[in-house]
């Protein structure tokens, strides 16, 4: 009697052309499909993948822009067991070629307009050769070079009609999102059908996502960040509006013809779109927006849902996106806020702070942050020692530290890749880091350990001040011990900033030495350890010269 | 890896624990709990549960009314896959007594307050003797009958402080209720944690409820009705307030007190209330209600959750309660108004309606109404013929009548159990019965088959009028096909309540023949068809002359 109680994405769709026939499901560009109209087509899409030979576990790789395609694509291998990866077209095309190796896709569906040089660049430098690719825009640029077998609206019109009723099993992956390379390379978060229902009934009950939500999809769909708001309003039927990508006129346009009520929008977008509508002839009142600049707040309207009072939390791709959320405090009791900056645990998942032994840690101590329960990934797609390292006792270790205030809330504090050990302590750089950027004068700061005869390690402060603090060049040291002020920094002297530490953290864990530098050497957006070390004298750190996990 | 994506009723509370140790969980009487004061005494008594020998799919029977003690109960046996079963106290001794013996309970949890004397009876005819009793009452009548180790607190007491942290699977059953004796006895539908938790999270979102909501658990937790809802107070950490039964007074002093923003209150109990707080010394302000008597809106505050504004919908004790919704049907938009009367489809279930041979029917017409998702139960327990006759190709039969409409949304019609066969057709009375209900000179009717040589049955309507209309006596009869008026009734013919039916329901299902009646015979609130079979020479039912399935 199992599959009485299955529900997949399948089943949604199946159940959504009988519940929801006429109700619009899709906006992209010209195209406009009702539920039915979608189902129709996912049906032929999921016909045509099993007549390639596509299978239970079988990839299909997303090399594009957002599209209502991603979500067909999606939808067709849920009805047949398969898997769609939507790839960060942003990528190098060698970036590309890695995902395209490691995926190892049966097809790979991808784009020519903006994106074509680099995906047949990341095409020619893969290994993988026996993929069949669809290029999905050929009906935009029907005079492209390859032939009508080779596109993808002539592969899904190859399949028959019918329903494939396969039986699927809801714990059975569906969306792998490769996520950030902290181990050196990306890694494949395999997430399962029940782990997206899941989330979205969390997501739409934080949002009050209901048949009326009308989603602008204007975030990347190969995160889960936008991703997790597209699910949960095709869960509940809603409609879903998708942009290529952002361009602030567009989104003008669309929220004000399809009146969208949500959207994936960050600051720079917000103030192009107050800039692109300083004459208001756009019509943006539909959209529910937290607030921000006055013209934005005059042009829009509040959202008064639970995440959008009080959006934010801790969560991962691994987990299916947020795991804590902050939406669930009290919004009209400021005395009930809680401690912890990243809220509580979702309604679907179980959090604890976890020691290196997997023993849970004290209110107040940081330790890593594990996770279990319903939203949880089916591990990184053949990562088997890595999948085994981030499992202990039925937990998934998250990589990322975190700490369990007194009121139960949590905080998180950083990624754990970096440790120090100072006799048998552990000491979380990202953890110092965190304590000293809320020192006023802090600009930016970087924990390192120093090679110590006695202690193994001591830690040292590499610190960024303020403007008008940073008068020391990087090659000026200052040992924070002897009291005396920084050159040409009056207002904070090492010894302030240690002490800062001592009274906020545990005092094994404070700076032993501060030195003032004018910037952050950076790789990218993340902080240049190895040059800091060097630089500084770092060393010794546990488990090696390499402190990355 | 598979008890890393694992969520159960024991998790949640386990969750709580740390998540919201300082809120209050349960209100009952002088009783106040914690999260962690209430986890901390469900740890006690799974361990005791365990020390007596009860294990995976032990049966804990609740006999006694509404109390926190079952919210305790439920989550112990949670964490130790055992399952709860609280049963209806309103029951004759003989009833309490087959429920005792069908679930073969290993511990049962009575009261003496109220209900003591009807479950001794039903103890004293009960078979099942290897039970252990507990009375959970004692505290409030410490002089009672029963020795301290007979006593529910006593037992709690004994068992390990320790969470017992075993690993229990979401998929098995925690929870029992047995539900009408549609097959001339109760059966116990089986509920699992994923049943529970995907239906809370439904409930919570159409009820927005949040760690804010207080709910007053003033409805019987013997039925899914009330207690879907306190189900998903307590999954999203709200507080649950619990009344023995409903007395308005103790209602309004609850809800003044405790501030409570949702309760279980059903009409004849609003008047009460209404005229208890007449001089308005209660303050029921922070109860939010659906809208009603002028005195009863002008004493609460509007619900204006998705099912506050639009409460309803298609459930069954076998699907964890609610299986379709109205509340997700657009409130502001009368033009998107459904045709279906119960809404459309959860969205953790599918919904088909289905043919005796299991094939989907055409929208439009009626079949049975079938579900399959994260809802079904796990089958009754210990009916394993039932089961069966209720699975079909991977759907549960609910064992009632619904129509999808046009536009998608369902309408549920009645209770399949009778049907009546005309040639080939399969003609549901209940929905012959729903057509003429319609008719505003129809105020009760019911439908029977009568034997016909040519087409085994014929259609005969029996038939109350509204207030008026009545003139005949039972003993009069009118030929339908005469066109003659009813004696003493002018505003409706029998012949023009057969063009009624005609116009609105396939012809071959309109009644052939109507009688008109004082008043229908009647079991309880069900119809006595048996009667009206035999003073109306109904028969030649298919499968024999029980019409019941």
């Amino acid at each position: 009697m199992d599959s009485i109680r299955n529900l997949t994405l399948g089943d949604i769709i199946r159940e959504h052309r009988r519940s929801w026939p006429l109700q619009t499901a899709v906006v992209d560009g010209s195209t406009r499909l009702t539920y039915l109209e979608l189902d129709d087509r996912v049906s032929r899409l999921a016909n045509a993948l099993v007549a390639h030979g596509v299978g239970v576990g079988g990839r299909v790789l997303w090399l594009g822009q957002n599209s209502f395609r991603i979500m067909e694509a999606l939808l067709a291998c849920a009805k047949i067991g398969a898997v769609l990866c939507p790839v960060n077209w942003r990528q190098t095309p060698e970036e590309l070629a890695f995902v395209i190796d490691d995926s190892a896709p049966a097809i790979v569906i991808w784009q020519e307009e903006e994106v074509g040089e680099d995906v047949r660049a990341g095409r020619a430098l893969a290994r993988t050769s026996d993929a069949r690719w669809l290029r999905h825009d050929t009906a935009v640029h029907p005079a492209g070079a390859d032939s009508a077998a080779d596109s993808y609206e002539a592969f899904l019109a190859s399949g028959a009609a019918d329903d494939p009723e396969m039986e699927v099993g809801a714990e059975l992956p569906v969306l792998q999102i490769y996520t950030a390379a902290f181990s050196g390379r990306p890694n494949g978060a395999q997430l399962s059908h029940l782990a997206i229902i899941s989330q979205d009934l969390v997501i739409a009950m934080a949002q009050q996502i209901t048949p009326q939500y009308r989603y602008l999809c204007s975030g990347p769909l190969f995160h889960i960040g936008c991703f997790m708001f597209t699910l949960a309003t095709f869960h509940m039927a809603g409609t879903n509006v998708f942009v290529r990508r952002v361009v602030a006129e567009e989104l003008c346009e669309l929220i004000d013809r399809e009146r969208c009520t949500g959207a994936y929008i960050l600051g720079p977008t917000i103030d192009q779109i107050v800039e692109a509508n300083r004459d208001g002839r756009y019509d943006l009142s539909s959209l529910r927006i937290l607030g921000g600049r006055p013209e934005w707040v005059a042009m829009t309207s509040p959202d008064e849902s639970p995440w959008g009072r009080r959006p934010g939390g801790f969560g991962q791709t691994e987990v299916m996106g947020m795991t804590t959320f902050t939406a669930f405090d009290d919004p009209d009791d400021p005395a009930s806020r809680p401690l912890g900056t990243h809220g509580r645990a979702s309604p679907v998942t179980s959090i604890r702070i976890l020691d290196d032994d997997g023993a849970e840690c004290r209110h107040g101590d940081v330790g890593e942050i594990a996770v279990r329960g319903l939203t949880v990934m089916n591990g990184y797609w053949d990562r088997a020692d890595e999948n085994a390292r981030r499992t202990s006792n039925g937990w998934y270790r998250t990589n990322d530290l975190g700490r369990r205030e007194a009121d139960g809330s949590i905080s998180f504090i950083g990624p754990k890749g970096r440790m120090l050990k100072s006799a048998a302590e552990n000491i979380y750089p990202a953890e110092v880091e965190s304590c000293l950027r809320t020192h006023p004068a802090v600009a930016d700061v970087a924990i390192i350990g120093v090679p110590d005869d006695r202690w193994t390690q001591s830690v040292k402060a590499i610190v960024v001040l303020r403007d008008g603090n940073d008068g020391n060049d990087g090659s000026d040291s200052s040992d924070g011990n002897d009291g005396n002020p920084v050159a040409g920094s009056p207002s904070v002297t090492a010894e302030e900033l240690i002490e800062h530490c001592r009274t906020r953290i545990a005092s094994y864990k404070k700076p032993r030495t501060v030195e003032f530098i004018d910037a952050l050497p950076r790789k990218g957006f993340l902080v240049d350890y190895d040059a800091l070390d060097e630089q500084f004298g770092g060393g010794a750190y546990p488990g090696g010269t390499n402190r990355s996990a």
